[in-house]
């Protein structure tokens, strides 16, 4: 039996105490104000009410607003009472979720080292002297440090991932749009998403498919898309950058990455070397180009006041792109706009990239004598992703020599998020959760099994399988005479059939009607009753080939009759 | 038998020498040139080659590169000599359509007025004191005067629709991105449509379907989605605009708008009003705002060489461009965004928006006089389409009271652009031709019948009458014991059954996923034989169903056996 709300609440405020870290929150809630709403949540539970996230504590980074708690974008003076509650908030903790409070960020979200804040720099979880990583370096360090199970983050630059990435979590930056970023303060607002970070995969992923959906609110949501692939490839090819695109790396990134890469292969995961260099010159724009001036309309009438609480480093960027001229811009999205379909050509016949979260893990002392130089290059591998409308998975890659943890992300096209789940789970080895969810179930029974010799049919229209199942006794098996050798499974009425073998794949709606549109006679689609009392779409035949076909009940399935005959 | 391509072409050019509108045509091609490639059309349709556009003949804007002509955007010294051919051209030559030539234009497609060019000013077709419209005024009067069946334009602010709006003539503004821009010389690339004008609307519809398709040379392009809608509704229902959105209309243009409209319900369509405010304030972001810097980003740099052949009035507004700030440009994409879920909201529940295209008629000499003012009010309504990622199809509405061509035009969201079309056609009295061309056939017997109980079910799909059909006489149709009561068509094999009335409609493969994945047992889908000999992908039931179902076959079809029972 899992804790109570209230058990885990009391644990993560002892834990806050223990572990000192005054630096990761801006905002705590009261103790008391969250074990109030744990004790609902509690008796909710105990009425029988499913409530997937029930008790789990999540921090929210402080530029997303939580409704009856101040927003401070790290910057006392922009401060206001939010009034409202960001969607992805709501809908985690509609599901059961209780917020522990706000958490510490580069001001403005602008900033991947977490030092760039008048709350205090956050400290790595583990190794104090090091950077936490930003701009969510308080989500991720809460998370991080074991007092809370979910922290959301933003991530326009790489903020949801390079924190994850030095402290061995997984943060994942979902497809713009997917993920609603209603309530957000805006970075750059065509760019920003809103992240999760868990310290395990499922966790992570399972909460990001509770924020992710439409949102009348965000003129930016995106729904997934009608055909949109499940998975990749029963034996998944990777590209990964050739050496020249790794030099930012420090040396033992460098070979952590290496170490990291060798282990694919007994993962079962191919490797191909790709030129990323169209990425890395894209990767550039987010700062060094016209494109910052999204944070100057964000925000800039605000930093030309000079308030106190601004950050130096910040305000220096977000000033300076009050300067840039429109026509700059223009080109500039002009620019991304070829680069977004290079990188698509680029990762065309991989289920993925794989690369390196960031290049170093640099000291706070570091960073403070040189807060812009370092904090450039920590983007090297971040920054094009949302420019280049590229969705990623952040997960720990195996550890550098001197026991940091160092991070890789998956990287795919917008929508391919299943894909990059996939790869994540092969690569922390748990079995792959659902991100994803509007995959309709198709029950297969013969040539389009696994192993079988259509099923590369599923496989082109990114179907993804969902386990063995068995029909109820309503059905007989037949062997049909087609080319290729196919069964037509045939519905008699309960009692007058026997159970039989198959499998179930889930595959988008737009893929089962492509594949519908090719199903040759005497194939047919209906609905199955499964003998775990689901109902799915799944084979039949046609009347005329069911009553001159050998009945081959008796298998109980296609492969063993495949295999006795 | 059509006259061939040789005898078009002659006829064209000889209508060409009549008409003496020299200012049409920046470069016409030699008669001889054109006959050579007519002839090779006309032995490829001997010898049984199926062309759809075979000797139809083509005037392409001079912004759009043809290989071996020059190029202009009308300023002589921007002139370069085109090496490839555009995308959407070339597939109309692939057709069998002939390039006549490139046509004049509004210099740098900057401009809805046809004055605007050192080439001339291009002279409406049929009264050349007053304003052909621009941007595209040749090709729109090559058109309009009989001498090219269809012409290429393109359509950033209205320069599709508006001089198409001036001849009585149809232009095709199809979704930002559907036909391919490689090879357009860009004015604001992100807004840039190629468009197509024809005299009667299925000629149009038919190019531009030709014309459409995903294309890898534009990084811009777009696939039609999996779950386009390929329908609106039976008894479709139109938002107009309030009477004040109207007040910018001249008086002869505003009592042709009111007759269009009052022609409607004797069309079988429902108008509603709604408030298009919020558009109007989005189309004057268009030049009044920050986005006009992609003109100068797309041809500034030359512009500010000040070459003897600019425009004034043209190099004035793209030179005042390299002036704007890009947090202004930002500010107004945020804007833009956000207007475009307004419009997206402001349409739901119609099947389009019907608009007067632009806003009043003038003569060249008015626009001489005053070249800005009134320019700027002929995008009124035109200006905010592409900006918000609308659809728009322009065909003539009732004629003015002065015996002007009035044009109004269909108005609807991205990739809705079947639904405009299908709408344009009842306005002007033709059967709706197919624009979108991803449908998939589904044949239907019993309760989707038009006028059945579930015939609700393909109208949400946005599914496509398409025609009644007869199945083999393989077939055998029974009534099933199902509420609502359904028929169930058993395949018996051929000569076993009989004729069996339905009806097919197209669906977009995610629909008819969907579809499946609702589809109550006993029902199924599977290949159907049409007595037509295609197959398609129809209704059927499972074996259980059809052995214990009544035998109807000798009625013939579900509505014969209904009503005889």
């Amino acid at each position: 039996m899992p804790d109570s709300a209230v058990t885990r609440v009391a644990a993560a405020y002892a834990r806050i105490d223990e572990v000192d870290r005054p630096e990761v929150w801006i905002t705590l809630r009261p103790h008391a104000e969250v074990t109030a709403e744990a004790v609902a949540i509690d008796r909710r539970v105990a009425a029988g009410e499913r409530l997937p996230l029930a008790g789990l504590l999540v921090a929210v980074k402080d530029n997303v607003d939580v409704a009856g708690l101040p927003t401070t974008a790290a910057c006392p003076e922009f401060a206001y009472a939010a009034t409202t509650t960001a969607t992805a908030v709501t809908r985690l903790t509609d599901a059961g979720a209780l917020v522990l409070g706000k958490t510490n960020l580069d001001q403005f979200a602008t900033g991947l080292v977490g030092t760039r804040s008048p709350y205090g720099a956050v400290r790595h979880a583990t190794h104090p002297e090091l950077i936490s990583g930003g701009s969510s370096s308080g989500s991720a360090v809460a998370v991080a440090l074991g007092i809370a199970d979910l922290a959301v983050g933003t991530d326009t630059a790489g903020s949801g991932r390079v924190p994850a990435a030095f402290h061995g979590i997984v943060g994942i930056k979902a497809s713009l749009g997917v993920i609603p970023a209603h309530g957000v303060v805006p970075a750059c607002v065509d760019y920003d998403a809103v992240t999760v970070f868990a310290a395990e995969l499922d966790l992570a992923v399972t909460a990001a498919a509770i924020m992710a959906g439409p949102d009348d609110s965000d003129p930016r949501s995106r729904a997934w898309p009608a055909d949109v692939r499940l998975a990749g490839a029963a034996r998944p090819t990777v590209a990964i950058p050739r050496p020249e695109d790794l030099s930012p790396l420090s040396p033992t990134y460098r070979a952590a990455f290496t170490e990291t890469v060798a282990a694919l292969s007994e993962k079962g995961i191919t490797v191909g070397e790709v030129d990323i260099s169209p990425l890395l010159d894209a990767a550039r724009l987010l700062y060094d180009g016209a494109i910052v001036a999204e944070r100057y309309a964000a925000v800039g009438a605000f930093v030309d006041k000079g308030a106190d609480g601004l950050d130096r480093t910040v305000a220096g960027i977000i000033g300076a792109a009050r300067e840039l001229d429109a026509h700059a811009f223009a080109t500039d999205l002009d620019t991304l706009t070829r680069a977004k379909a290079t990188a698509k050509a680029l990762l065309t016949g991989y289920d993925g990239l794989l690369l390196p979260t960031t290049t170093e893990h640099p000291s706070i002392a570091e960073v403070t004598a040189d807060p812009v130089t370092i904090n450039r290059r920590l983007g090297t591998y971040t920054n094009f992703c949302n420019l280049l409308d590229l969705a990623a998975v952040a997960v720990p890659g195996t550890p550098t020599a001197d026991g940091l943890s160092f991070g890789v992300m998956v990287v795919v096209p917008a929508f391919a998020d299943q894909l990059a789940v996939d790869l994540a789970a092969r690569l922390t080895g748990i079995a792959a959760p659902l991100l994803v969810d509007t995959g309709v179930p198709l029950a297969v029974f013969g040539a389009h099994l696994r192993g079988q010799p259509l099923h590369w049919q599923l496989e082109q229209l990114g179907a993804r399988f969902a386990g063995e199942i068995t029909t109820t006794d309503a059905y007989r098996l037949t062997a049909l005479d087609t080319v290729p050798p196919k069964p037509g499974l045939v519905r008699h009425g309960p009692g007058l059939g026997a159970p039989i073998r198959g499998e179930l794949f889930l595959v988008s709606p737009g893929g089962l009607g492509r594949f519908l549109a090719e199903l040759p006679p005497p194939m047919a689609l209906t609905g199955i009753e499964l003998a775990d009392g689901r109902s799915v779409v799944g084979f039949a035949c046609t009347f005329d080939a069911a009553i001159t076909a050998t009945d081959i009940t008796a298998h109980g399935g296609w492969v063993n009759y495949l295999n006795q005959r």
